[in-house]
């Protein structure tokens, strides 16, 4: 997906959100701001819009000299995550339909997004009680699992912190023997690295692989080169969240994106109501 | 009222609003956009953002070489105005309250207005209908209507073309012999100039006054010295719109400021909801 030009204002937006969140004093953010304009102004627009993410969270990092700015807060979304995980995991074994349910609460945990839109629900526990009643395209969820069963490997490219713990089931219902789970190669905003994922206990059942990167998202440009060879030979790649739409849309390949629509914009590409759980699979070409 | 941190993402949007309005290619909008980040990374956000605006309209002007951009639609908007002038006039006539009724209709011309908010409804017919139902304060509606009896001479600090023309029953309220009328030297945005306060009617019954400046707002170090004489010499000021309130609510003199609250930290400051209709006095200092 490219970067429109609608993205420009709310990257500043995003900009001052983060301040916010980080809890900056009004001279640093208002540097910060001037600095992320100052980037805007020159950046290439043709990127998608999580390239531009990672220029402007480097820049945050950088004016807050802090190389992991939302740790805090990845450690408590981890934790409270943690707490409800034996009731999603219970909740989804007395299901009718395991995997159906499993898939709706993989993707309910991508509300726990610091990234996107200010005004999404982040509240885990009202993310818990969403799930249960939220519908999904059934068609959608039954080529979704016809491919995991077809598939000999499945890439998992996994989103932010406290929500991976939220994929557990899946990646439990996918089995330990064919998914590997990627997470971004070191901290951006709140954004799983293999440090939240061992924090989440993934790292004890399943095999994790950095990607290489600091994109909130996954721009294979920048990702490493055993990464992209993951990428490249797994039969069936699933993308966690928004960034990672954004980012691998025009791909080629067969990949099922599993997110919550957050961005008007993308909401309008894919022609569904901001805040639906959106599964979609890239079209073949 | 200063700038906000919040309000440099909103002027970037007001950017990319202010070039779909005037239907910009998307190259000439990007190279807009880039013009204005910049511009707005070098500029003392300390400033009102009325002056801030003034900036980015003059660049918008540069960027489409074009002297009155919006030209087109303050001329339709002047014309949809003095279409419905004689129900309002009679409705005003027709009235118990013929002042506050007067001020009402001011008010809620006030949503003629392309640099605000997205979102505001600026359909003049619908503008219309809303002020014969709005509730407006009361006691601030009796002080204002006192304050312009004792009064020997009002400086009425006009806001946008189209909403001029519902300015007029107030203005005839206030009467001709006491009342001048101020408006933007040169064009910016769609605020009413010295031409299209002519294209209204208002010159014909009123002595009207350039104030010599691009702002849209009235920035008093920008205004000519005959305004400012005016301005500072007049027993009462009136100043309709929001870009007036922000330019002028540091001010320690008396004025009225009569507007509807478009922005979230306009209304925010005033405590009151989006939307309101707002009579509002300088406190005495």
């Amino acid at each position: 997906m490219k970067t429109y030009l609608d993205c420009i204002p709310c990257f500043v937006r995003q900009t001052l959100d983060a301040a916010r969140t980080l809890e900056l004093e009004n001279e640093t953010t208002s540097m910060l701001l001037r600095r992320i304009l100052g980037l805007l102004q020159q950046l290439d627009w043709s990127l998608p819009p999580p390239v531009i993410g990672r220029d402007i969270h480097r820049a945050i990092r950088e004016t807050t000299n802090d190389t992991d700015p939302y740790l805090r807060r990845k450690i408590t979304d981890t934790e409270s995550a943690l707490k409800l995980l034996p009731e999603v995991e219970a909740t989804i074994a007395d299901s009718n339909d395991p995997f159906p349910t499993a898939v709706k609460f993989s993707i309910a945990g991508n509300a726990i997004d610091l990234g996107a839109k200010t005004g999404v629900d982040a509240d885990i526990n009202k993310t818990f009680e969403r799930a249960l009643t939220e519908p999904v395209d059934k068609t959608a969820v039954n080529r979704l699992e016809k491919a995991i069963l077809n598939a000999k490997s499945v890439l998992f490219l996994a989103d932010n912190a406290g929500e991976i713990v939220f994929d557990r089931p899946l990646l439990e219902q996918i089995g330990s023997s064919k998914v590997t789970v990627a997470v971004r190669g070191s901290p951006v905003i709140n954004d799983a690295t293999l440090d939240d994922a061992k924090r989440s206990g993934i790292t004890e059942r399943f095999r994790v692989l950095s990607n290489g990167s600091d994109t909130p998202g996954t721009w294979l440009s920048g990702c490493s080169r055993e990464f992209v060879h993951e990428f490249e030979s797994a039969d069936l790649v699933i993308a966690k969240g928004q960034g990672n739409y954004e980012s691998l849309s025009d791909q080629t390949r067969k990949i099922f994106f599993l997110f919550l629509a957050k961005c008007p914009l993308v909401s309008e590409e894919l022609d569904v109501p901001i805040n639906t759980y959106v599964i979609q699979a890239t079209k073949r070409k």
